[in-house]
């Protein structure tokens, strides 16, 4: 009887999938690859828009470098292969979280167009939404903010290979969401973005 | 006045926080990480309690050969070496998972306890749930099932430092729940892990 009753609690329809968690979840997984120069926002940006997600009731989960550089990445340099591994793997973990049913943040320069439309392919092959946002911003504004010190020590020497500076960023040929951070307010950033997720029927409208 | 109205939809409690996440789901996030022989029926419970989980409203994640071997771990070999940073990268996905509050089942044979005791440790050391669910089965038992006929081609040489045939599997000593998948139903398993993710208060009781 025990043996019977047991089996009735059973799940029986097989693999749960991204269909069922987008149900439990009320909405669908996708990629926002935030990419721009150091100093140009995109953390802000994505910090913003993670707690308006949340206020919505959606789930959305930060990728950067606090996470992610001292977690799954901690074995990779700066080399130009180990940046490329970089934004590999990062590609593949906003993947896993899409297929989860979540809206993963990607908060990296990402200065090389190879790389993030490989991670573009990655998410179109499994059917997911990659949605591109180019964090645009003049390379003297994003300078004069520093928040991080950085280009001071770029124009010094002291550091290498900085994007911008000695290292290009290539900017996205045509991203889903082109964003002005040196001429546009957060809330019209965040709102830009906001309606991308409800024209694609990712977010309820 | 346009600014104005925007500045009032500013999110302003800081960044969104586990607890944060735990509340939009209803649940905490926790790693439930599977490990037993090859046929000892990780996945098959794996995917039965993703089901019930899921029937829960509860969001569980399975990692496993499909979507991490095939993915961010594509580039690693059967090496010791590369064994070790196999399963340090997918405790490091797990990890990130939990933080994002979901409940993450991993589901690999991971045979080394050292390997398995460097995922416990990022999880405690970060103040998250690790659970290591030992499916224990007798290696005749897992040989009989050989679900994948990989014991036939470990025995017939093809396949070398096969878990259980030529390379060792290290039991857990004190694993959080310890199944006997050769005498157990797949309910019983079932209901003896979600008895342990409520006591923990990861799901409601």
């Amino acid at each position: 009887m025990a043996e019977q009753k047991a089996t009735n609690v059973h799940w029986h329809e097989g693999d749960i999938t991204r269909e069922h968690r987008a149900k439990l979840l009320g909405h669908k997984g996708a990629t926002l690859w935030f990419t721009g120069l150091s100093g140009s926002g995109k953390s802000t940006v994505a910090v913003e828009l993670e707690g308006r997600l949340n206020e919505m009731g959606v789930l959305a989960y930060r990728l950067d470098g606090d996470n992610v550089r001292m977690g799954i990445n901690k074995n990779l340099g700066f080399s130009a292969e180990d940046r490329t591994e970089n934004i590999r793997r990062i590609g593949e973990v906003a993947k896993l979280f899409v297929d989860a049913g979540a809206i993963a943040l990607s908060s990296f320069i990402s200065p090389y167009a190879a790389d993030r439309d490989q991670v573009r392919k990655l998410h179109e092959d499994a059917g997911m939404d990659f949605i591109e946002v180019f964090v645009d911003c003049a390379l003297e504004a994003a300078e004069a903010r520093d928040p991080k010190g950085l280009y001071k020590k770029a124009r010094a020497g002291e550091i290498k290979n900085f994007t911008g500076i000695d290292d290009p960023y290539e900017a996205p040929a045509s991203p889903e969401v082109h964003l002005h951070s040196d001429r546009q307010s957060l809330d019209e950033e965040v709102e830009q973005i906001l309606a991308v997720l409800r024209e694609r029927g990712i977010i309820p409208a």
